[in-house]
């Protein structure tokens, strides 16, 4: 398989922007996301794809869960600073306006909409692991378009 | 939680639109799809919900992998047209032109690209299985737009 080519054909998928929220008790991150889609009706399921190395991967499964938050598609700055690691960039959280959905969780309250979900299994993916998330909780704060991929003009994927 | 809030939530994600196509020997399906995202880097994987009423899981299982073929932004009316049930229209894969990838996996050659996966593992997910297929094989057969969800008008979501 040539790498280049891979790459080209699977930066052709389209993505949009979300900023993913989880906790529990003071333990809070927020962090930029694309890899994930909605994968059943009935129930409604989300799936994400996180990091093994990243810190809310633990943060989640401590959590038992986790809040997807749909970006606008004026905050592509704000979907840079959420792509930074916690554990590099501490600070990256700071001036974020959090609110909290009926069962506690975090969410972002800059974003359009969020979409709660409880951890109802997990599969392993290469690097990352798979969380697949029931929805049991929504909210829409603002109408408008949301962030993609393609408009931030970030890229990953390949 | 209020349906027509988190299907409207729901709706703000943001999908591509896909010709997933599949066979073996004689048997061969191509479907339309948007729940699909790459879900690891290293190896490059897959994740792809399908309907386990579908006649195309079965189908899956049995040839071991898939192919995901990316539309361009002007397929939309082929879109529509694969995302017929095969069983109620035998007739809607007429007229396609199919290629076939080193492994022997069909491709839609009408599209702008294809990604060639085998399923490396499956997790269940409600009314759909979520199927984890590792890239084998990419092709990028034209440069243009790929065709969205939002320009498309459909709304395979909430």
């Amino acid at each position: 398989m040539d790498d280049a080519i891979k790459k080209e054909a699977l930066r052709l998928f389209t993505y949009g922007l979300y900023a993913v929220t989880c906790g529990v008790g003071d333990e809070r991150n927020a962090f930029t996301a694309n890899w994930l889609s909605q994968v059943s009706f009935e129930p409604p399921l989300v799936a994400l794809s996180v990091e093994n190395a990243s810190a809310s991967l633990a943060i989640i499964r401590r959590a038992g869960g986790f809040v997807v938050n749909v970006f606008a598609a004026d905050q592509r700055g704000l979907a840079g600073q959420l792509g930074k690691s916690l554990l590099k960039h501490p600070q990256k959280l700071d001036g974020l306006t959090f609110g909290q959905t009926e069962h506690g969780a975090p969410t972002l309250l800059e974003t359009l909409a969020s979409v709660e979900c409880v951890i109802e299994g997990e599969a392993p993916a290469g690097d990352s692991t798979l969380l697949i998330g029931r929805v049991i909780g929504a909210e829409v704060r603002q109408r408008g378009e949301p962030l993609t991929m393609l408009a931030a003009g970030f890229k990953h994927a390949g």
